[in-house]
């Protein structure tokens, strides 16, 4: 029995959160600004790109990240204030600034993202008036609206809520997040915002987090880029009165589940929004020698080009799979080699199985299927949660 | 003035060699044999893919190569004997004997090459009527023939043949090449053969190809994918009667000027043949850290599928360039970065530049292009030659 179980709502469903997504007019007629407020002082933890290039509001994030508090995140879509130099970050902190004398708290607990082009700076004549317009407009179910308006070529809302059980009383996480990737118009950036009313120790929320992240949107690929504002931020203010979280609390194992399912839901969600996207595909390696080489080979089938169109035509051409896996880098031994389609077993040791072809096609019409490999040379395993590509 | 001049022909140019190109019956009705057969021993280099996974002929070439010597290259397109266990060993050592059987030479003097598809045994009762078919066939100027043979989703053969002096006497090197890569309906299997007349040491010819291969085939990237068949052999016969080369001979720079020059203009033919392919561009990083960190930022560029595809957009993103730069390991200060599309600086110092978008738009609708990264933080540079993904 799962220790948590699902609710309606956004990042508002948690106690003591508010929320707006407003029109600021950075781009077109769609929203393009969102505000998360929380009444009392929340633990922040955060994870952010890998990337060497990070825009100004990871800079800025990073920062704020070391003073464990948070009153609010600022977000806007349609510019993603990278590559903008000192100028860029002065328009972050003006935008924390805004913020923070609009909700009367101080401003370095007030977090940052932006999203959209890069290089280019923030109209901030459009931004300042914005923030003055989402901090009127916070409300107690203000959740999806926000959800709405970090969307850039996103088809749709990403947001979940979960409840589970402290102390005998019940806590809520929830979180929203935005990204499609492939081919986009811009670029592919990841941003993810989670809330809870449960109380947290600030670095059990931060390992808690790290976790749900490698275990979630370190484990998708949709176009293999990682952009210069992939931003990952909990806030945990402990509005539901229970008492504080950390690894030794009995209830941590039931928080870290619930907030595995959190980040993993809103990941796959990603993944099913990929543009171009028409199959959602997992992708399972089994039998590494290690769990780095079943990463290596897990990756290099994600990111195959060739795996992946074949995928889009419907065609079960384990050979590309494979070959992908040959070039890893990952140790292979051919003749040990299994590849199934879901219940279709394609390959047995590194040979084609007697299958009928129209087996694995009827697989490969589905919407979503798993390649399992099974490389039969150690106990190193790894996922990626994928999908096809259609252009 | 280079050491070298382009001739008509291909393989057959050097003296010596025949060849021919046959339709065995193995895919549809295209030339699917061809043959390459020299009249005297020659020594032989060899360059595989480093993919764990390797076809049958690759196995073969690889045991043959520490023989040092070769008659004859038999090569089929349409299937490439590979993940076909020993049965499929069977059938390339069978191929092998034939076309010794049927010039006359030791068995272990014939090399074996295969493209195709994956997983299934080569149809031996068309394979073994058309290594007869290809002995008989064999001519002085069979080259182009035996250059539309190999050819696979190619939509032109490729071939060219270069003259040098050595010791007073013309000598030639000539080659025929494959591939094309990227959403091809089986593998992006690449093939090159190569021949000349001159007399050449075995182990400097085996540095002198090695060497070729890293400035050409290695620097090519049409779909990041690297096959389990790719080959690369160099036969030289002497028949030129000149000295024997070697690092020590005067013309040693010159021969090995002109391999590099006939392995580098079948290279870029590949990618210029690559399908979905409508643009040359030229990727090239400067001022890395180490030539170790330009190459994983040149490589991040050039698989990106966000910038070929924008690319094939003619659009300028300098943004999703410095985005690919930045996850690819290498170092990277954003501040001293500068990009370049042909003459046009699209970035200095991290920033965008002043130039006018429409002048960056004009280099991007230009069907061939370098994009230029200057790292400015070290003396490392490399170098790919890529194509844009129109698909």
């Amino acid at each position: 029995m799962a220790a948590f179980r699902e609710i309606e709502g956004g990042v508002t469903a948690p106690l003591g959160f508010r929320a707006a997504g407003v029109h600021a007019g950075i781009k077109g007629r769609k929203p393009d600004m969102a505000l998360i407020a929380t009444e009392m002082p929340a633990r922040v933890a955060g994870v952010f790109t890998r990337n060497r290039i990070q825009g100004a509001t990871v800079h800025l994030c990073r920062e704020r990240l070391a003073g464990g508090t948070a009153h609010a995140v600022i977000v806007n879509s349609g510019n993603a204030n990278a590559c903008t130099g000192e100028p860029g970050r002065e328009d972050a902190r003006r935008m924390a600034d805004l913020t923070a004398q609009g909700l009367g708290v101080d401003p370095a607990t007030v977090f940052v993202c932006s999203t959209g082009v890069i290089g280019v700076r923030l109209p901030m004549d459009r931004v300042e008036p914005g923030i003055t317009k989402a901090v009127s407009a916070l409300t107690d179910d203000g959740g999806p609206a926000a959800a709405r308006a970090i969307m850039t070529t996103d088809t749709v809302p990403k947001e979940i809520a979960v409840e589970l059980v402290v102390d005998g009383k019940p806590v809520r996480i929830a979180g929203m997040a935005k990204g499609a990737g492939m081919i986009e118009p811009n670029m592919a950036t990841m941003l993810c915002f989670i809330t809870t009313d449960a109380a947290v120790e600030g670095a059990a929320l931060q390992r808690a987090l790290a976790d749900a992240v490698e275990l979630s949107f370190n484990k998708i690929s949709v176009d293999g880029d990682q952009s210069c504002n992939d931003t990952v931020l909990v806030l945990a203010n402990g509005a539901a009165s229970a008492g504080v979280l950390d690894e030794k609390h009995a209830a941590w194992g039931a928080f870290r589940e619930a907030l595995r399912h959190v980040t993993l839901t809103l990941a796959q969600a990603i993944v099913r929004d990929g543009e171009g996207a028409t199959k959602f595909v997992t992708v399972r390696v089994a039998g590494a020698r290690s769990n780095a080489d079943a990463r290596l080979a897990v990756r290099a089938i994600a990111n195959s080009l060739l795996v992946k169109t074949s995928w889009y035509g419907r065609d079960p051409n384990w050979g590309r799979v494979i070959d992908a896996v040959g070039y890893s880098g990952a140790d292979v031994v051919e003749e040990k080699v299994d590849i199934s389609f879901d219940e279709v077993c394609a390959v047995r040791g590194g040979r084609i199985s007697e299958e009928p072809l129209s087996r694995m096609e009827e697989v490969l019409n589905r919407d979503a299927f798993t390649v399992a490999v099974d490389l039969h040379i150690g106990d190193g395993q790894d996922v990626v949660y994928n999908c096809d590509c259609s252009v």
